[in-house]
């Protein structure tokens, strides 16, 4: 059954690349109001191109950009798969070398790219599956299972419709297993299943001391620096070894299982690489830990801003009367983001100054997302995956959040199994943003394995 | 001799108000080129009105704003005088409750106010000094002392002319000793010789980790975040008494001599009421000294700005590249602001992990100034004073730096007096300056008493 779906997705190859250049040609940025119209132009060719495949497809509008829901295929096993069509804006446009929505195919060292915005994040990805889809009905005249497309269009604005229209249409949305494209290769030959997601904790604090800017002069010495009292309570949050010092924050964090380790290990990550891409040769995380469960496994706190007094060119002797930082966690496992909410400002509000006010505001609270590898649908993906690269496809983390595979558990019941073919290289949110011919070529083939093995 | 003058000055009083308003028309903002045409204005009238006095005055080309020296008077005993006549910008507009430069008389439950920019800082203050000259011509037809006037057009802008001008002037600029009139009073009723200045060293500090902005979730945990870097460093520059933690940062501090400590504790300071000035209700300094003290007579170490990451609205999951802090030190007694800074980059870079990057940048750095209060000249200066206040005159500290006064004595060897009629709700470098017609009034008779003190 599947020889000659991989053969017809082989000859098919020019028509599915020139498919996926109409799709990018739409300027869809869904954060930009200007481009709404552009969204709904894209939500409405994927709706054509799903009903010209055989399916039952609709726009279904919110309050923001519409989704689409397709229905296709038969037979006891029902796959959801998920992807977005909004893309990220374009700026800065200088810093492109072709216009963005001008999608081409470029001649790289390392293979042909088709570069445009949306090539890889998420249009290129998304298509993937679809161009799977349609090889599988054109060679056998239907799918191997029943099949529902959902497609979003404010992945890259927050996603604000997205669970109150999977609470409003649970029985359009819920199948078996979620498939989502939305992730990288864990490099060019190794495949990867994502069965690990971090959750994440935003946290904003303000430190208020005087009840307006002082002479630092003038008042220096006699009157609290809400700075001062912000580094004092930053540097406290994690010990010398690295550890988060917030009350209860392991609580729910688990060793990795030695299965997992030795996975990992196989992979053969390069440690010494990863932090030299980026200017870096010493690990920050737990001491004993090493990078990849670091960035993988392990909950984290790090300081995504800070802001205080005069921060402009030269200097200014201002005493200020507010200072404030930008803190997240990265959450593994059970952690309680809510718990771990109020323990942290707790323990804050025991740092501050009697005569200083703290105000916190929230930046969002999602849990992890473990995956139960143990559905044997994983097995077999991860059998399907290695077929059709040089080397055999891996369990593996992200340090990133992708809160949609929560809300398939927690809305519709449904696990979720993340499999993409992006590479590190692909400049998604970035100019230039491109996806490789060869990852949109085996990413198809591998989706056509996937849905046999799944069926 | 001295009652008459006095008697003047009560009587030239409408005269002396109209000449202030006069120089405040001119809008000589030093830092904004679009006004230096104004301050040549402002430059040219007081050389004028110099010259109406019978003093030899003339106005001395600089790169900048240009300088006015005068000369007047004869005797062995040789006084200089210093103001400035450059103020600061009027930004916001909006606040002012008139045009900043139609500057008015109001009446205001605390008696009568000239509000203008420059009311104060310094026009107002420098013109009593002026006024009082004019008084004892007017009555003596002469000065009961030599009197060289010297001002500066500069001073709100850094005085970058200041040091190259006095050293290139040394014989037309050299007196027996320097006054200064650009300091408080005390309180409403308190007058004060100002004998402590704060030196400052300010530095920057640049911290950078990764080479580019990185995504927190897929690397948060393994790369080095600059924000933790600097927290860290800046939390340990006090220890839990607040004392500062540079090594050798006390050396050169002194107590208070019994007598200084017993006059400052004779002002009847009201800590609590400083705080609640500005909100606060606890003193930030060193464990065991007063407000006072800290402010006026101890060193500081202070965080004027911290900026690192995303500064904006919402939240923006970056692990950035850079974070950055300017800090500064008050400096008293002889600590030596080089040997400080050498000893703070010294502690700094020891706590900077070896794969980051630590900048400094300097924004300067002088000496304290303590006054040699054992010259007659102070006493003499203070009895004056308290006969024309309703409390007796003390001798302050200010928290803040006047450099002028410490160049006078590097480069010119001339102590130098600070005494002003300022209150501290004036609304320097603010909307709305003030400057009360009792501070004008009883300004210029002080400086009458003063100038036949010190003959």
């Amino acid at each position: 059954m599947l020889d000659p779906v991989l053969a017809r997705i082989d000859a098919d190859m020019p028509h599915a690349i020139q498919r996926l250049l109409a799709l990018l040609r739409i300027p869809s940025i869904s954060t930009d109001r200007v481009h709404a119209p552009d969204c709904e132009v894209a939500a409405e060719w994927l709706v054509q191109d799903l009903r010209d495949m055989g399916f039952s497809a609709d726009k279904h509008p919110t309050t923001g950009r519409s989704m689409v829901v397709g229905q296709g295929g038969q037979g006891d096993r029902h796959l959801l798969f998920y992807g977005h069509y909004d893309v990220q804006p374009v700026d800065p446009l200088n810093l492109w070398h072709c216009p963005p929505f001008v999608p081409q195919i470029e001649e790289t060292p390392h293979g042909q790219v088709i570069r445009g915005r949306g090539a890889s994040d998420d249009k290129g990805q998304l298509m993937t599956f679809v161009e799977a889809c349609r090889a599988w009905i054109a060679v056998h005249g239907k799918l191997p299972a029943r099949v529902t497309m959902f497609f979003e269009g404010e992945e890259e604005s927050g996603s604000p419709s997205l669970i109150p229209f999977m609470e409003a249409n649970r029985d359009l949305l819920k199948a078996d297993l979620a498939l989502i494209c939305d992730t990288d290769l864990f490099d060019r030959d190794t495949p990867a299943i994502t069965t690990m997601l971090r959750g994440l904790l935003g946290e904003e604090i303000v430190i208020t001391g005087p009840r307006m800017d002082l002479h630092s002069g003038m008042y220096g010495g006699a009157a609290t620096n809400p700075i001062r009292v912000l580094v004092r309570i930053l540097s406290r949050l994690h010990d010398d070894s690295g550890r988060v010092t917030v009350p209860g924050f392991y609580d729910g964090v688990e060793e990795l299982t030695p299965e997992l380790r030795a996975q990992w290990e196989a992979l053969g990550f390069d440690e010494a690489q990863f932090l030299a891409d980026v200017g870096l040769s010493l690990s920050a995380g737990e001491k004993g830990r090493g990078v990849l469960e670091s960035v993988w496994a392990r909950p984290t706190c790090e300081f995504n801003g800070i802001t205080g007094g005069y921060g402009g060119d030269g200097f200014k002797t201002v005493l200020p009367s507010k200072a404030s930082a930008k803190v997240s966690f990265r959450l593994v496992g059970r952690q309680d983001p809510l718990a771990i909410r109020e323990a942290f400002r707790e323990m804050v509000r025991a740092m501050v100054p009697a005569d200083c006010q703290v105000e916190f505001k929230s930046h969002g609270a999602s849990f992890a997302s473990v995956m139960d590898t143990s559905d044997p649908a994983f097995e077999k993906a991860r059998t399907a995956l290695s077929d059709e690269w040089p080397r055999p496809a891996a369990f593996t983390g992200s340090g990133g959040s992708i809160p949609v595979a929560g809300h398939f558990k927690t809305i519709l019941d449904m696990d979720a199994m993340l499999i993409g073919f992006a590479m590190d290289d692909d400049l998604i949110h970035s100019p230039n943003e491109k996806y490789d011919v060869r990852s949109y070529h085996k990413g198809i083939r591998s989706w056509a394995r996937i849905l046999a093995a799944l069926a």
